[in-house]
């Protein structure tokens, strides 16, 4: 199929160059620079799907996916990032960087004269010295091509010493901190070693990178570097607490191009160097970046658009579906923890950003893999006693809000994925919300919760009582709804009833911008507190008033500790995914909700840059007015998205932000953990799903353009489709949903309303 | 000062060989071999003081030590091993196994044909293949003497994938399971590799010990082994989470003794490569003994006893001292989880066990090393969140009642030992007493801590509510005793308050076999339990009468579920160290006291093989009678404590056991968490105690004998001294404590009753 497809190609590419374009490869769409500059903190490096080994650009130690813009200097290579991630970086390990000159000097920062990055492909010359630097990766190895210019000496350094994110203060918060690192010459061609570090921004146990790197020409000379000093003599350099690296030099003889495999693992150097025999037992640095690139044709080939999308659409697109699939990572066979035959993902980061439309765009395009994520989550949840939220080197933690991966687990099951354990699905969320995690609540499972099972809310006085509450309450729901499936009825119960608990923090009478109606502290005592205290002192009581509009705490309130994480009232009084016509009436009813709506967006209450947010532009489709949903997002997507180095509103969050913009652009948006995509007025014409077992779902657009912007009618496979959502099952099963369009909103979608608890 | 004493002792063996016996070094008076067999489970190999490496014969997978007495089978030799545990076995890493034969069979056990066990030394011929084995250690690298008979071929296996308690249940409580190993022949004369486990009795995270083998003749073949397969051509065997391998042969011809070093390290192999090279340079197994016997010496010296001392008795006390100081394990610079300049011991297994006589013990004759060991306790706190009670494998947990770290930090602060932060000490024990562990409260911290809080007792339900309530109250004394040296009222007022909540579940009207007032399980509602009900069945709901002579719980209740964790009320309710005069006044006064004493030592439900009675036999002294505690501790001590395999008379548990008896050996005994010592009558003449600054504390006795065991009058440093206990520091400036002894009880020590809350 796949030939007979490029036999096809070749003969339209030599017979027709006007449709050359038309054919292109979908992944020579993708741009890893969207979202590299700003907030978007991609990770810009060649990557597999899902792949362990991220090389890239390490500009200065602080930022997370390592990469800055030009003129900014860089430090070197390392081949372990996580992409779209905020607070404090985590990895950034095992560190090479080619240089000219003697070997008596560690640091050899140099400046990018130029950069190119595409799909699986980053090159860049170096100003000091002309070396030109190219990197592609396979799934746990990564493949360099250096050249150095004619003549010059050719050098390089490798320091497994190096990481992201250094700060000298001993458990520094969200820091990475050095524990130990090791190399050693192991022939001319070969160098071994590893990475020790704990910390970053899970505050994770102490996680272990090897290397083995192997050389296609012969070290001709080499020192060994330890904690300041250089040793001419030594071939190694073990590991006593102190960083290690050695500078090697290839001569100025022989071919200018030297090769390097860098082969990665989580378990030993040995493994590592079986994961290059495994992956890349050539040195050719094409095969590397085509098998890579080919990898991605066929994930990203499973959503196709009409050929007359805009190139800037298909940017977008392309490279929201590409950012959905790097993360989290694939470790399976990588795992020091336990071993066992179940797959193991790693780097979750976080799932209260991903649970949202990440989990849902991977179930949609590739099944299989959510259902490997999925099993990885229970295995996880199997050996360490709680299923993860934020887990990365190998270390659960750290939440921030619910105990999210309830919503990917309940969205596993509404959704029918197969092979997957459910009863112990069902076990693992009830640890979650029974067993609270103690002195570990920043880690894992529920902080609070004892309150929350108390007194159905959690109290002002624990962080971030707001947002725990709202999405306890959802995670609730989710539990019920497998729990139901499960025809677990005294369990269904019981959590259908803990869904309503949001309600407990819904201050009826409280008005703020014409809106009326949120969720606002109360103690414990059930007060609601209008002024609140911050901090421990018993001298002084700082106060200040809490109003739904506040995003910034106090300076002497730390980020962890505020009422809403990263929201506001505004927010999070909406986010009640399960049970919005009751967020409607509580508002004052559908009139009242739309005017609360649109003073969310008009007024910038609305922050399109974070995770809370994400369901908001749509639920106008509760009151009716699913075309108003559209608008938002159309507009939305307008004023935030493009294809430009700062085209992400937000940290990407292992392709949360992306994630969104992809479902968008296709018209569905999915409400997590339920078995539904809202439908919204796509941006593409036609895109057709290539689906499990040939099937195929397209959605077709009648007259769709700038002005006709609205649904007119539906059909779907032929028949009048006149709800403004749609089944996961009705999508899988394969088919075609035609919208024709129209200038004005019509009356389309406006009477059956979105399923609700 | 040292080489002065070795000149008079060469002069006196020279000149006056009848008295070359007194001057006989005290570590020959070590017997690795008490309290090997039976339930005593030392560990019998030889190891340095708190020696990480401790290799030793494994006898099947089964055994805790990896020991078992003839004619049981050895598989091997592995180089880490605990000493005296309970419960399923820990380590038992990197075995080898000398043999003679093909290289095609992994099992090469044999038969021992003799056994000769000294302190720092062992060895034993094969039945099967006359085939010599001696070992001897360092710190971190073991060394091995293989002597195979003439014209026997030499051969070795390398085993990285064995350990103790395998078992094919995955995550099955309390076994270890493997995770991965590593092999590599990296020359003629060396192999390096590694062995990743998890589990084992505290349930811990995997943890990684790795190797560097150097032999003293050239490897002449090898064979490698992967998963059940053998591997001629390849000279190494990555991780693939399978077990691995490696037999080699050194050939027939050359000299019939083979020496192997075996650094360890818990970094890296290259780590335990530097290990040999610090720590054993040269082929000298002489050398490594005599080392290893000289840092013996250096500490058991520090107490000396009568040259009148029996044999015996020499043998069973300098044989408690060396217990003791076995375990917790000195890895300093091995820790691969955070690096520091902080000392860092491992294997506190469990806390439970030592803090009652081992770290007294050790505070008594080095309190430089309590000092470390305290220090490593609370580098732990700092960076993991909560003290630990059962660490094995750089893992926290698990817990068996109190938090009783407490009360080792406790002690230490009451004995003044300089150079601990105090502060952080109270910090970390206000975390045990404040944050509960939630779902990981196996591992650490105070399970059912909220109810504790909320009720003052834990109650029947949470798992050992009785012991962890009686543990809980000592605990909170400890905090108070402290908070109050660091002049935090606040702090002592609630704590020492607290330290009264061991009388919320004394049941004042219940009787027993004559003793009145018994700690007894009571629910949550406040109502005491006659019957109480076990398993989570709904339809059955097996019931049993709870009484406090209950030893054992039904079939169907697990062994960490019953309400006494290994013992029973009869026990626990005398278990208050800090407040013995409120359990005497609740017993009914002194009278009823003594009875209630003598029924519990007459009828055995005292337990003298386990760690919740070791205070009981010194509680004579409460109501003036010490010479009673005196009669029972001789009696104990005579019926259970010998120089046989089988003289230990419970799981010696790191020492405990051992320390136990040395003290009683001495007349001392230390109320753990508290400033002083009860006096008893010491089964030696003479104890001579070399405190720090070359100050001694000297115990003379006068006329003691067979018939003379009752104190009749004391002199301390020529003063009259009526107490029948010692404050720490009047031991510690030094000094002569002068015991004058008589045929019959006296009035000594009846007055001025031991110190109390």
């Amino acid at each position: 199929m796949k030939i007979y497809r490029k036999i096809i190609l070749l003969g339209i590419s030599l017979c027709c160059t006007i449709t050359i374009n038309a054919q292109q490869k979908v992944h020579t769409y993708v741009d890893p620079m969207i979202g590299s500059e700003g907030d978007g903190r991609v990770f810009i490096g060649p990557s597999c799907p899902y792949g362990m080994v991220k090389p890239s650009p390490d500009c200065t130690v602080s930022p997370n996916s390592g990469w800055l813009p030009l003129p900014k200097e860089v430090t070197g290579f390392s081949q372990v990032h996580v992409s779209g991630t905020g607070g404090g970086p985590k990895y950034g390990n095992i560190q090479i960087m080619p240089f000219s000159g003697s070997l008596d000097k560690l640091d050899q920062t140099s400046h990018r004269a130029e950069e190119n990055v595409k799909l699986g492909y980053y090159e860049t010359v170096f100003k000091e010295n002309q070396i030109k630097t190219e990197i592609t990766t396979a799934e746990k190895v990564s493949f360099y091509r250096i050249t150095y210019p004619k003549n010059a000496s050719k050098e390089l350094k490798i320091d497994p010493g190096f990481f992201l994110g250094e700060n000298p203060e001993p458990n520094a918060r969200e820091a990475q901190q050095f524990v130990g690192s090791q190399i050693e010459i192991v022939s001319d061609t070969e160098v071994r070693g590893y990475s020790r570090i704990r910390g970053g921004w899970n505050n994770g146990r102490a996680y272990a990178v090897y290397f083995w790197a192997t050389f296609d020409q012969p070290i001709a000379k080499y020192v060994t570097w330890k904690d300041g000093k250089f040793y001419s003599s030594q071939s190694a350099q073990f590991d006593s607490g102190k960083k290690t690296a050695a500078l090697l030099s290839f001569g100025a003889t022989g071919k200018q191009e030297v090769n390097i495999k860098i082969g990665i693992s989580f378990l030993s150097e040995l493994k590592a160097k079986n994961n290059i025999e495994v992956e890349i037992p050539h040195w050719n640095f094409n095969t590397v970046l085509a098998d890579l690139e080919g990898k991605w044709e066929q994930l990203l080939g499973r959503i196709n658009l009409s050929d007359d999308t805009s190139e800037k659409y298909k940017k977008m697109f392309y490279t929201g579906l590409y950012h959905t699939m790097i993360m989290p990572v694939n470790r399976t066979g990588e795992n020091p923890l336990w071993t066992n035959d179940e797959p193991y993902y790693d780097d979750f980061y976080c799932i209260w950003d991903t649970f949202r439309s990440s989990s849902p765009l991977i179930t949609l395009i590739d099944p299989k893999r959510q259902v490997e994520i999925v099993n990885g989550m229970l295995n996880i949840y199997k050996r360490e006693g709680y299923l993860s939220e934020g887990r990365s080197g190998n270390d659960n933690g750290r939440t921030q809000g619910g105990s999210n991966a309830e919503t990917v687990l309940a969205d596993a099951f509404v959704k029918s994925l197969k092979g997957i354990d459910y009863e112990l699905a069902l076990k693992a969320m009830l640890k979650d919300a029974t067993i609270p995690p103690g002195g570990n609540e920043e880690r894992e499972g529920r902080g609070g919760l004892l309150d929350y099972l108390r007194l159905g809310y959690v109290p002002f006085g624990t962080d971030r009582a707001g947002n725990r509450t709202m999405d306890y309450a959802y995670n609730d729901y989710n539990i019920a709804i497998v729990a139901k499936g499960l025809n677990h009825t005294e369990i269904y119960n019981q959590y259908i009833k803990q869904a309503d608990n949001w309600q407990k923090l819904w201050r009826p009478d409280y008005e703020n911008n014409g809106a009326k109606g949120f969720i606002m502290p109360k103690d414990a005592s059930g007060n609601w507190l209008d002024d609140v205290v911050f901090g421990e002192s018993k001298i002084q009581k700082p106060t200040y008033k809490y109003t739904p509009t506040i995003t910034e705490s106090p300076w002497y309130v730390c980020h962890w500790c505020v009422f809403f994480y990263e929201g506001t009232s505004w927010e999070y009084s909406l986010s009640v995914p399960h049970d919005l016509p009751e967020v409607i009436r509580r508002s004052g009813g559908d009139m009242a909700f739309k005017n609360r709506l649109d003073t969310f967006f008009d007024t910038k209450l609305y922050d399109v840059s974070n995770e809370p947010s994400f369901l908001a532009p749509t639920m106008y489709h509760w009151i009716g007015k699913p075309y108003l949903s559209s608008d938002r997002i159309r507009t939305i997507i307008k004023d935030n998205f493009n294809t430009s180095h700062e085209g992400l509103p937000g940290n990407d969050d292992s392709g949360a932000m992306s994630s969104w913009l992809a479902f968008h652009m296709m018209g569905l948006y999915p409400n997590a953990g339920q078995p539904y995509y809202l439908l919204n007025t796509p941006l593409i014409k036609e895109i057709t799903l290539q689906l499990e077992e040939g099937k195929t779902f397209k959605i077709t657009t009648k007259k769709l353009s700038e002005k006709n912007k609205y649904i007119k009618t539906a059909l779907l496979n032929g028949q009048p489709y006149n709800k403004a959502w749609i089944l996961h099952d009705d999508i899988v099963k394969g088919g075609e949903l035609v919208l024709e369009m129209d200038s004005k909103p019509s009356a389309w979608g406006t009477t059956i309303l979105p399923p609700t608890k």
